[in-house]
């Protein structure tokens, strides 16, 4: 039988609620076989913070880095200054750990209302940078709350991060059938980091030359979003427009409830992280009103991550069945949890 | 009477055919009244390019200078290296003319089609700062072409360029009815920046005291776009992030066929310039099928710029009224700008 070590960072607000249920989904999906999770609960959030102000000490990176993968909830809350937990913590983790493929499927399931007309088949897979871009902290300000304020961000793009990506997201895009990429980003404006990411996509295209590419501006890729996402395949873009293209992607496939992610370190040089793309919710936290099917599908990229694909099959096809049949009905948290996790026993 | 020196940059593909009717409409509506337009035709853009190397010279700026206004039409061909038309003679013009507001409305009119299910009313306007963010040209690289290549684009922000923009998005809420504001941007991670936008509309709030704010990530901004659009009122926002929006913005609208934007002086220093948000679209120009809609809307807001309100409540109305009966009429834009025109003169 395989162990597999999960550090658990549940967080505030209602990532304790999600993760609860993404735990129970994920006992069920390896039940009977000879895999066992064994699960570290790591303090970590605003809670946390209040209590001590620690974000993320170098004990905890050294705890976490003896997993074998991070299932995370959701972190923050209207307490915390922005940018302190943010910056010190969420993304200290993709940075420290090198989760340098940030990825994030945009598929409409069946059964799912989506806020657009006529949004067609839906199915594509966003590879966004993780480790650097404009999320690098690369800034400062001089002369702050003075009238000669300067405020500065640097985006950093090397040739090294953005081929790795690149790479990952040719092979990605060379595993599915319509095995296309489409570059995002905005060469016009920003040319130094842009030209970057095009020449990189043309030359790593020589390595996967059944896959077909095309490049859209990100302002467009937000019209086509709208218009025809049935386009995408695969996409592949910057840290910043990978977020914001990422949130279009979860509105009009149903909404951040059911959105998930994994910050992918590829190389397996230290555990892989997997979230939903939603916050922490302090509006409807404590209410059990939170959807966890996005943490639940953030399990399934985990168990995928890890090699267990069956058990990954079987926790989507669980939400594919549940989204197929689910309605306008109302279930709490816990009851979205347990008629996912009893879906998944068969 | 007074005379109105424009300056008209039609540039290339279907900018020429749009700016032909945008020009048609404009004699319209000051028809019969005591102000003339006198235009210079300035040639610039990729034909311009290809001739002679030259993008903006310091005399086509001396001269542009001279004018009250500009009407641009669009800049561009796929023969022409990416950026060198858009640094060099777009984002130059901007910067050169000192344009910090790029203003940009968000509406849907009566009989449009927009590609939400559920669109409600939208009606707001994009406040896009114009001079200053990751627009400011402030990068580069090193080791190009090498596997150590390094690029970077720096974001410049200032406390000048962004109470400027801020206090005139103030002012266009305070003078709509429902006086919202929303800022948008990304504090939590572009944390000096976005700490500059927050606290400079949080100090200028003091004075507009009846207008109301709120804040969104521009990640969160792209969902409630699609999800709610009806709750934006004036939004004010960084270069890039306005951009993305914008494009966002006009989709749901009903597509940038139909979008306008003024990249305004305030401070009247220089001309003004008025532009559809489309590009040259080099697949359909030159075949009479562009839609001079946005153009002539642009048009209305030079007018309204100028002081011509009037003028400008004809065009708009004209074109609402047009939206309103067009239905699935295909015609060409030389009939589109036939009947604005007709419709204007009443
Ligand atoms: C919370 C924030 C730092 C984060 C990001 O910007 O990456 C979030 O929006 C996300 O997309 O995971
Ligand atoms: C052409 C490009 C430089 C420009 C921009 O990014 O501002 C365009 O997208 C726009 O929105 O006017």
């Amino acid at each position: 039988g395989r162990t597999v070590k999960l550090a658990v960072v549940a967080g505030d607000g209602i990532g304790t609620e999600v993760v609860e249920q993404g735990l129970a989904v994920l006992e069920a999906a390896v039940a009977g076989s000879d895999v066992t999770f064994g699960t570290t609960e790591l303090d970590l959030g605003a809670r946390r913070w209040h209590a001590t102000g620690e974000t993320l000490t170098d004990e905890d990176l050294a705890t976490i880095r003896r997993h074998d993968a991070i299932l995370l909830g959701a972190i923050g809350d209207p307490g915390v200054p922005s940018g302190v937990l943010e910056r010190g913590l969420l993304l200290r983790l993709r940075f420290e750990l090198d989760h340098y493929v940030n990825l994030r499927p945009g598929r409409l399931y069946p059964g799912v209302r989506s806020p657009l007309a006529e949004p067609g088949e839906i199915d594509f897979v966003v590879v966004r940078e993780g480790t650097e871009g404009p999320y690098v902290g690369n800034g400062g300000a001089i002369r702050v709350g003075t009238p000669h304020e300067v405020a500065n961000e640097v985006s950093v793009n090397t040739a090294f991060g953005v081929e790795r990506v690149v790479r990952d997201a040719f092979a990605r895009a060379q595993a599915r059938p319509r095995k296309h990429l489409t570059l995002v980003h905005k060469h016009n404006v920003l040319v130094h980091a842009g030209h970057l990411w095009r020449r990189t996509v043309e030359r790593v295209n020589a390595d996967f030359p059944d896959v077909t590419t095309d490049y859209l501006h990100v302002d467009a890729a937000t019209i086509f979003m709208t218009t025809n996402p049935s386009r995408f395949d695969v996409i592949v873009t910057d840290n910043l427009f990978g977020d914001i293209i990422t949130d279009q992607a979860a509105a009009i496939c149903g909404g951040i409830g059911l959105a998930a992610s994994g910050n992918i370190n590829p190389d397996r040089t230290s555990p892989s992280m997997f979230e939903p793309v939603h916050g922490s919710a302090p509006d409807i936290a404590g209410q059990g009103k939170a959807d966890p099917t996005a943490t639940v599908l953030s399990v399934s990229m985990l168990l995928a991550h890890l090699g267990l694909d069956d058990a990954a099959g079987r926790v989507e096809r669980a939400v594919a069945a549940d989204l197929a049949e689910r309605g306008a009905r109302v279930r709490s948290t816990a009851e979205v949890g347990a008629d996912l996790a009893a879906r998944v026993r068969g």
